[in-house]
């Protein structure tokens, strides 16, 4: 079977930026204009009053200082506390909507590092943890935008949408449907949040990234890296959900319902997803008589910086350098799908020939997935 | 590189069925209603009364005599014109929320074609015109109550969905990332309609398919169908489309507007996608050296009945008989992404060791995806 190399990746990071200070001015602002509207009821111990946020807490929680959303203005109206739809978020045939405009920056930039064009792709593979509509796909459009040839399709997979698609697109060249493919991962999941919620109104940002996937011996970029192995798991769990959908409609005035928004039980999932995560690591480095050791760098999903440094320090049986498993939350918080693509973009460009590493997902589902991957 | 054979399919049904004459005369009440509501305005010449429908016209312009829902009741009160929720549609943790429940009756019915149970499938694909909710994934959920291993993932694809996550499956098997693949296939698309609109509220049913794929080596069933090809194609088109989304929450107010329903250009879309797929299929039978005259049976998606004898018509160059290209229109409707499958599903008992046929959808994106199949 042929071998496949990344040979390119590339990222959209919307331009609205929000600090930690920012998010809970507003936040807090809210908590007393709440606790103004309930305070007989406050006073009476029927509902607990909303408690302040700082900007130290959510620092240390999570090891995030700010994120890009698709809309800031939105947020921080104490009236709304959501993002407003962006001018002509919807798009039209002529202008692409909100997300595909963000997958089709993501996949230029791509294309230009792996030295290709759009009519070089044969196949798209769009997958994010939320897609902004279901019909047409969105990876249509930006196939349609970019120029691509042959198909393209939509995938959701919540914080794993990303490998998926990469294991989907590899799938694809490997068994010889297409020799280039383009994974466009564009993630909205601001949409998603619930603003007045303590809890999680600072965890998430808004990105996107692509990655170029190729046929080995057709790859020309000066970047790339070889596919080793891939892997993928799924285990049920409700511990990070929303029933925001189509049956929201039918589900009479529910649309700001809270659990219309994503809802996670924090604890439940680090205690059950990071026992997970380490042993399919550990699973799939045995499979392929590596150890940990042989991987120069673990580019993994980036939930929040304690359980990023705790499934590093599991399976290292130390505490990691920050080179051994970067992150990148400080700047863009929690992305969803994206955040082991963006830890892997930012992050390789001081690695050798023959160095390994793993690009490792974990979220909502539950799910894992995971590429190893050698430079060449 | 291994082959792939389809070694079952199954079928869930909703038990709510509707008839022509009963969404008539909801549709003409609702008519009656608006009419007499706006009566100054369209006494004026502001705005156009709403005509009547027919059961005749109804069946005249699909083919459809009767479709099932996941809910009549509410689609037939005046007051709604909506599916409602069903009891227990969001579902939880012990009990399937309403699409992975469909999924999972369907998924049991292939599974015992197939001769196989859950724990003998390592790769579950959910494909759908529309899913539940974004996360944790309707595919996760259906792995969950059927048992199956490894990974599931979830894709939207209009009504590609069912060849699209057929495609996806094979390519797994194809390149060693499975052995068996359990397509689920539930749609639930009567969500996404306008029941006061004349032109589409008669359009769709609910259904759920689901297909089991093995590398044919193992498979030991009685009625087994190598894939001998498969071919997808996209091009972008607003056509058929529909804004419903994350973004729907973020464009105040706009649940029940009218571009958050699907909406269809029809002429449009029988003028510009029936040459694309009559294209597609010669193409395809070309690269293979076959000629359509070794086709059997065309399993062609669901659409209509002008569309699908069109489509037939042309491929062959003479009026089809009904076994050369089966519709299942009049009990189901057209059943977005599930049409071929369940063509497929309901159309092959008669048929001889070495028949070929071709498995073709086509539908929103513009996406037309299809699978060569012959029966050994």
């Amino acid at each position: 079977m042929v071998d496949v190399v990344i040979s390119g990746t590339g990222l959209y990071v919307p331009p609205n930026k929000v600090t930690n200070e920012e998010l809970v001015a507003a936040f807090n602002a809210h908590a007393d204009q709440y606790n103004h509207e309930h305070k007989a009821d406050i006073d009476a111990g029927l509902i607990p009053a909303k408690q302040h946020s700082s900007a130290a807490f959510i620092e240390k929680a999570s090891g995030i200082k700010s994120r890009h959303l698709v809309d800031v203005e939105g947020v921080m109206d104490l009236n709304r506390m959501m993002s407003k739809l962006p001018e002509g978020g919807h798009g039209d045939f002529e202008n692409p909507c909100l997300q595909a405009h963000m997958g089709i920056e993501a996949g230029k930039d791509a294309l230009k590092q792996a030295g290709l064009t759009g009519e070089d792709i044969d196949y798209l593979v769009c997958s994010s943890a939320v897609m902004q509509r279901s019909f047409p796909a969105i990876g249509i459009e930006v196939q349609h935008h970019l120029g691509t040839k042959g198909s393209a399709l939509d995938m959701v997979m919540g914080c794993s949408s990303a490998t998926y698609g990469l294991i989907t697109g590899i799938n694809a060249i490997k068994c010889g449907m297409a020799d280039r493919v383009l994974m466009i991962n564009p993630e909205i999941f601001s949409t998603m949040i619930n603003f007045r919620d303590r809890d999680s109104h600072f965890i998430f940002g808004d990105i996107a990234t692509a990655v170029v996937l190729e046929r080995a011996d057709l790859a020309k970029g000066d970047d790339l890296w070889k596919v080793i192995d891939t892997k993928a798991d799924t285990k049920y769990s409700n511990n990070i959900r929303s029933q925001y959908g189509p049956m929201t409609r039918l589900d009479d005035g529910s649309l700001m319902r809270q659990d219309m928004f994503f809802v996670q039980e924090g604890r439940k999932v680090f205690k059950e997803l990071l026992p997970l995560v380490t042993s399919f690591i550990n699973e799939q480095l045995e499979n392929l008589d590596l150890q940990v050791t042989d991987l120069a760098r673990m580019w993994l999903h980036q939930a929040n910086i304690n359980m990023n440094m705790y499934a590093a320090k599991k399976l290292l049986g130390r505490e990691p350098t920050y080179d051994e498993a970067p992150t990148v939350l400080e700047n863009y918080g929690n992305i969803a799908g994206a955040g082991s693509v963006v830890a892997f973009h930012e992050n390789r460009e001081n690695m050798a020939s023959g160095d390994k590493g793993i690009i490792c997902s974990f979220g909502a589902g539950y799910s894992i997935g995971s590429l190893i991957v050698e430079k060449l």
